[in-house]
């Protein structure tokens, strides 16, 4: 990683590369992160406009997509060339799985979908602008959001000398556009092709750990979601109205397999198991959260979320964790957990800091081992059993029936030693009481 | 609660009060912590023969229990006197309430339902003793568990003259009893009632806010828990078809109203409000929860809980909290409550940092002023949304469609300086490289 | 406070306030951080060339200054008004003392000296706009810095609808003055006096508490610092070959009174205290620290301060605290209290989290009152002995020599319990040791 | 060490072994932690009264002592074997080396010098009695005290099967011994030779690192140490008034090479480096502290330390660490070494979670290279510069006179947006205030 960027000596003599460009100006060329929407699709064009070579990027992170169609798009609006990358796999081994091992929750409740994404996407793209020896980098994301400072920290800590083009931050570019009827005249005035099917009246963000819907209707933080806005996971009032039973089998503190007890089905390969999750909490409703959260840029918005394998992991790891570690140790490592991923929110995976705790996080994993035994039903995930061959848990010291390795006398001394303490501070309240009585 | 201890004076002089003890040697009152069960009706017995006043003391903390029944028993078998305080209300406002404060959650799961009700019990127990001038507390529990600690270290806490006998602990007790049957024996000996349905092959523990199963079959983690094992909740796949939807309305953190927005049902004090959210999330299965937690005096114990309205209230504070407080505030208290959680867990309620934090929690929640909207269904909690006079949330500032008092052009500035830290750690990581390289 | 700012309505007409500007265009009133330095003069007057009526604020927070040769020059570069406002008592009791309560520590070094002078300058300068109903607050600090920050958090904190110009970071200043050269000319030509002594190799902050020393010579952070340099402090190689030895009283975590032994010589309100310490550790020279910290904005940097009162105090208050303090309390309130640190190094002194932290950490003095001795000498501070009304030691109970109310037996349960873990985690490494060797 | 333990099978025959014996009951073998002084030679020869066959073990641990005395001596006594192990270098490198790269600090102040010792002790105990198959381990470390913690939870950490004889909590011992006299008469009795000289009045405890003076007349925490108690500094009064100047050189947080830059003398070697270190700051009379500390026991107590080496490097690394290790690592690490800290004090170095964060702690310090340049004088530690391969300071960005790769605008940016949260606030606050005021 830290040679990649070092490459680019290249950097100082991109504008010779400029061939092709019937602009006025030739600016150089520019790697953008492209969806296949109307949004990048119009920037795309407006990037050219401004004068840059377009290479379209389109990570496959997961989410549906008509990849085909998005590279035909794009090449037709004009880019230089397109990349359509699968990161599916890599993202679920490199990034969710961290998440895994860290429990990671942003406030208590949001398992950070679209921000473990981020990095992975940026990756992405720092490499195809390090290969084409690109100096910049565009993307599409609003100038209020996690998502803008998520892809360029990560860039800008991948390779300190890119330069990154967020046109919904420039003046020029979102004072042209103050809605959205000025992208669609632009849109029809370009060659774009406009959506025909009439757009939700929020927006939405997948990939293949979640789903995120926010803005527009949603941003009144009363409303309640629409019952048709989901779509990743089935309405729990129709989801089936028998379980599925699942056993998780855990090394390191990562899913290695996965086994339906009912019908025996086993999916052992990170990807694929991932997917498998998916299906089975997506067809029982896990994983909706309606939330209030706090930006980095320091203003709360709402966001409601699906993130049905994930929610199953999070289940999972934490029971088989707390079978197999120390306490102290899970003490230390929860308050290692909460940091990384207040890291992860706020577009920090890629930074020294996330780095460390990532090792740490993962030393503290060695002992995470085991199955777990689980019910998935009607939007809730329930433990049901675990084993392990590295459990702390003695069966025979904590049982009420036999005495085991343990003296029943050390307890009053520890109990007495511990009270020491409270009893001194008693004493001088007493005392001061007492005194302010007198 | 400082000076009540210091009435303790006459302390010095128990022997004197010590009339129609049938003993060989008087040793003085004792103030037992009295559940009606067998245990403690042989502790009861056991106490007397060992030379004690007994009183016995009954705390009503929400759990079902005939307790007139119970007086009588205690009364036939010995007991000098027989207290039955009933301190629901007390435990809701006074120990739940703070809990609900600051989401307290053991080990990222347990929501503390027995470790809240030791300390209140604790403190009724000092009570009685002091008014009956006993120098003397006895309790049931087992010498490998938390409960000793925490009723033990409430009392010291309390009143440290206090001295506690905990037969389990004392091998002229635990000796004689190595299991049920010897318990029994001693029942049937002594003219205990025993219990005549078959006892269940775990233990339980019920109040206001929960009920745990442990021990028995349970103690094998792999062991998934009986169908008919619980008591306090609905088994989800019998549940009502549709939900229930709930406002809750906080103030200070503390819910002071519900309403059920299908019948228009409301309760608004403490105990009412508590009692009819364990009823709707009974109904709706609520609540349950399969775990393997580590105890204060260092061993894994597997532990089966239900708390229905926690369960609710957990998440409803979680959501109103959200959107009323700063961030930074948040963080702040998080690290805070994850302390409270712990201290409550290990028996600390009546502690100098115990207290501190509550005051420290208490004072964060100043703001947190609002109702949550939710339904409760088929075992899980659904936020729908939410409104406060004192929230953060700014619609306009948040809004995708309009710029607010916001400068897109800002975000840069924001992201480059973030940035700076990142690129030179890259520039020395690329340093060290490039020279290991050489 | 918060209500101070929504006076300001008349914001809206500043411009008809504009008299006696001769400038093409009037920009309405700016409030400037007036210092009486070459850069804040140069400052005002490009101001007003710029279209700004200006107004000078200078706050007497303890540096040396010639208060009214720097009114008469304010004036005379065309200020419309100056005002000469003593903080320093505000400074001592409001920003000081809870820094002393808090053991403030910026990176285990850094005693905050600038950080908190910072916003208490702020506030001063807010009150003035608001006052003079100016819409605009100045200041010359660097665009590299931490004071641009804590000056500007502080006034958006105070009264968001204020606008800062930071001349240092806007191209038309720093263009025209990109060194020292261009600042010369510029005062020459416009009058401004210019320094007769030799500008010194470094740059200077001066206030009651403390005085840093940077850039120039002293960027090369190998370079020791000139012997000359140090301003507040004594050489230790020539301050007296005598101590001096204080008692410091404190009360609520706060000096109240310092007796000196030697000539009995005592202060008691808080200015003359702490003054009289600065006098004391200057003359012993205490308070020098050479370090590298990491400013807010993620740069490293170097800086040379001298804090004499300040590290007396630092000393004396850890003593007294961690004498009176339960040991569970003083942890937690030493987290809260890294976190203060770090919020005021940061800048967020005016913040809804430093508040919160301000109150808890309070809340935790309330115990900490008595009086420490201690010795004053030779660049050190040596603790001599400490006693208080509030102590939680208790002689009799850590006495070698005397049981007091402790049972040594208690020690062998309670290191039983704690070693309870330790042999399981052991019993665990065995097996796995043992089936990886086989 | 896992397996180590493992060994002991024959823990269960050491019966056999108890030849010569001259006591009625032969208990088998005790390895006692002797020091050669009054207390452990009583207890050795109280051990044998009691039925043990007793082996002395001494550790050169870098205390001043006549080993082949003691040797003589607990022959004499009539131990079985005496092991005198010299385990200073280990204790630098394996113990103190670690407290260094962690700045360990216990409640601020503290810096672990008996602390670190014990479990370095106790390591060798558990050698000794797993190759002697002694099944038991004894020391003279009173009931009050942190040490006889720190002994035992190393020793059942590292064996859980071994069994612990602590006489002075044993009320056969202790009620035999309530003071010196009898201790005295006891010896006389059993030819024990006693001091000649006279007992200090305070008891002492010294290793390489450091020595602690306490109980006696110190009880009492406003008594000031007399002036002849100090033994490894010279008073600061007397010390040399030039000071010595160092360099030291640091690879992985820990110290290579040590210069006097006034004469040239270098040292490589850990122990030899950390000798000299020790004889220099001593010779300054560096490294005294009089504290109130908590003991992990519940209680206060009051200790008076030297520590001169060690004082020196906590500089030194302190220094070298802000100059090479990122802000938000340094941040995190602090945490842990806060933790670490704690656990070494509480005696918990042989435990998993001491074990996991030596790790974490040790990741942190691979950059931790370099050079820091120090002065020793009269008492204190003044930092002159420092040089490093691995800085991440620039000299370049910081610098005030040269822009860099800096964009000053960039800060306008930073602040607008780290000030959004605090304006939301403002405008809350004013929100709420105005209600109030209706």
């Amino acid at each position: 990683m830290a040679d990649g960027c070092s490459k680019g000596r290249s950097f100082m003599i991109p504008f010779f590369l400029c061939f092709g460009s019937t602009m006025a100006q030739c600016k150089g060329t520019v790697v953008l992160a492209y969806s296949g929407g109307l949004d990048t699709s119009c920037i795309l064009v407006w990037l050219k406009e401004q004068g840059y070579d377009v290479i379209a990027y389109l990570a496959n992170i997961g989410q549906k997509e008509d990849f085909e169609a998005a590279r035909k798009k794009a090449l037709a609006l004009g880019a230089k060339k397109v990349y359509i990358e699968d990161v599916s796999r890599e993202f679920v081994e490199s990034f969710i799985w961290p998440a895994v091992q860290a429990n990671a929750l942003y406030e208590d409740r949001y398992l950070l979908g679209t921000a473990l994404a981020r990095p992975c996407i940026a990756r992405g793209l720092v490499g195809i602008a390090q290969q084409e020896r690109a100096p910049y980098i565009a993307h599409g994301a609003t100038g209020k959001g996690n998502d803008q400072v998520r892809f360029e920290l990560s860039c800008y800590a991948l390779c300190p000398k890119i330069k990154v083009v967020a046109p919904w931050r420039l003046p020029e570019f979102y004072q042209r556009f103050p809605g959205r009827c000025e992208l669609m005249d632009y849109a029809k005035k370009h060659g774009i092709p406009v959506p025909v099917t009439p757009q939700t009246p929020w927006s939405m963000d997948e990939n293949l750990m979640h789903i995120s819907y926010e803005a527009g209707i949603l941003e009144n933080p009363k409303n309640q979601a629409p019952p048709g806005l989901y779509t990743k996971t089935c309405d729990p009032a129709n989801s089936p109205d028998t379980p599925d039973v699942l056993e998780i089998e855990f090394e390191r503190g990562v899913p290695v397999k996965v086994t339906n007890t009912g019908d025996g089905a086993t999916r052992s390969s990170a990807l694929e198991l991932f997917v498998y999750l998916n299906d089975i909490a997506g067809k029982h409703g896990v994983g909706r959260i309606d939330i209030v959260e706090n930006r980095f840029v320091g203003m709360k918005s709402r966001g409601i979320y699906e993130t049905p394998a994930g929610t199953i992991l999070y289940h999972a790891h934490l029971d088989i964790e707390a079978f197999t570690m120390d306490r102290e140790v899970r003490k230390i490592k929860q308050g290692l957990s909460l940091k990384f991923s207040e890291l992860v929110y706020n577009g920090f995976w890629h930074s020294p800091e996330c780095e460390f705790l990532r090792e740490c996080i993962g030393r503290s994993q060695e002992p995470v081992v085991g199955t777990v035994r689980l019910s998935v039903f009607k939007g809730h995930v329930y433990i049901l059993g675990r084993e392990s061959p590295r459990s702390l848990y003695n069966e025979e010291l904590v049982s009420m029936n036999v005495q085991g390795d343990y003296e029943p006398a050390d307890a009053t001394g520890f109990i007495n030693i511990n009270s020491l303490r409270l009893k001194e501070y008693h004493r001088l309240q007493s005392k001061v009481t007492v005194k302010q009585d007198e």
